[in-house]
């Protein structure tokens, strides 16, 4: 059973693990949210596809879920001295991925060969795809300016208040290869329990890839991040209610429906069941939080059997 | 008295030392030769300018003269796993002055900005200048085909058997600014013992630098890097020997005689200075190893008593 799996970053890397350690891992596609992407010194930066590789390779830093484990700082304390801002936090490891994908991409790699090399020399056996090759950075209108996500991210620690939300240059950009083919060809199709505004989002923005899902919504399952009206980790919630969408299980029913049939969402959340169904999506209640292996393993296992029941006639 | 300098690497950056040490460094102008530049990893690498920046700063690794003490290689070790050749030994704190410098090269700044930029950082008073901000690889003919100047000195470990030397779009590259003003304005210049093919060669390849250096031939001292017919270090014995130039001092007077005036040779040279003074250059026999710091600021005390002297009617 081929699967595909929308996803962001920390969040979509926990259910990806699951996902990877459940099944076939050959099986599984990750099209990853490059709308975090930034250049910083110059290096090209894919956050969302190295957390998921990282991830899977089982070299993320688990106390972070970003970056490398046992990772060392000393090319930033360099790039310090030089006067140069290292807000963004690049272990010595990482930099080894950023240097070598840049590189890559100035040698005339896209960024999806870039990843791909990156994803072997990880020995992860999924497939990791860009949502797109062209660079797409996610940009915020804030109370304090328009700013890169990443900036509002790391830098701001999420403080600014949100106005708007563009993915610059998306209108021009096109899937990145096999994307498309991969949400045609899946037996199933999951979004990831990421933020739907700047991790899911970006995707979906992409010319070409909401309307793939949507000729495949009866395939398609995701589960909802918000765990009794809250992010679990992140400002999925602030980011939501300052945009004035409805920070609730069925407020991002609402903004999946389209695409989406079914919705897994979270025990504390079963009183919401009506309401999200009421717009015409399918709710499974079940425990959604990941908080060791067991978990993502146990969510992936659920998720898959609602594909598998969901593809029956 | 200002004093400007023409030297390669780790043989420049000794007699540099003893200068920045023996003189005020706000009177010294150090013209460094940058043939030995490469791109490794998509990272714009100047090896000579960074060895004298690191020796004046007092970081450079006393072990091999290049590169900075207490370097680490976490980097190295990340891009070798994804299958980048390492062999230029490349540490995580020397990176960070790659990466700053390809980061302001790419975001337009000149070669010279940059490497003004890693200057102040590192707190250099001299002035360190590029002898061009035009990027003008040394590259060799040897029995083994063409490479690039750092392949045949850091992979092939000068093994290769030479048979041309040129230095890549040489004829279209400019001097860096404020050399060829540093050259007319100098009370003294000197020509470090660096190697005279690929250290000194390159900088009297930028068209106007030779020229420039004739219009002050009185004024000029060469620093003979011959000791005994013998390189102390590195290749040049070998390197004349295989391109048919004489192994000698008075060889290297014969490579500099149009523009130098006086050579600086050691006392074990001291027979050679009738056929050095038969070239039309004032020979001066002093001891020239530099062991120890000693011995630098010795030598550049005695180079710079050999300039005051010359300059006098």
């Amino acid at each position: 059973m081929k699967i595909g799996v929308l996803a962001g970053g920390v969040g979509g890397a926990k259910l990806a693990l699951g996902l990877y350690r459940t099944m076939d891992p050959v099986d599984l596609t990750i099209i990853a949210n490059t709308g975090d992407d930034i250049v910083m010194h110059g290096l090209h930066i894919s956050p969302d596809p190295d957390i998921l590789m990282y991830t899977l390779a089982d070299r993320v830093n688990p106390e972070t879920g970003w970056g490398q484990r046992e990772e060392s700082f000393r090319v930033a304390e360099g790039l310090k001295a030089y006067g140069r801002a290292v807000w963004f936090n690049l272990g010595d490891r990482d930099l080894a991925t950023h240097i070598h994908r840049t590189a890559m991409m100035k040698d005339g790699a896209t960024l999806s060969q870039a990843i791909d090399s990156i994803r072997q020399a990880l020995g992860v056996t999924a497939r990791i795809l860009p949502m797109s090759d062209t660079y797409v950075p996610t940009m915020l209108d804030t109370d304090e300016g328009r700013m890169h996500l990443q900036d509002y991210f790391v830098r701001r620690r999420c403080e600014p208040k949100l106005r708007g939300i563009d993915f610059e240059g998306v209108a021009a950009a096109a899937p990145a290869p096999g994307v498309v083919e991969a949400i045609a060809q899946a037996d199933g199709i999951l979004i990831a329990p990421s933020n739907p505004l700047i991790s899911i989002g970006p995707i979906l923005a992409v010319p070409g890839i909401r309307e793939a899902l949507r000729g495949r919504r009866e395939q398609i399952v995701a589960v909802c991040p918000l765990v009794g009206g809250k992010s679990l980790k992140g400002p999925s919630d602030k980011m939501l209610a300052e945009l004035g969408y409805e920070v609730s299980a069925p407020g991002v029913a609402k903004l999946y429906r389209d695409f989406c049939a079914t919705m897994v969402v979270d025990d504390s959340d079963s009183t919401a069941k009506p309401a999200i169904e009421v717009l015409g999506v399918k709710a499974v209640v079940c425990p959604t939080i990941m908080r060791d292996l067991a978990d993502k393993e146990r969510l992936a296992r659920e998720v898959l059997r609602v594909l598998h029941s969901g593809t029956r006639p």
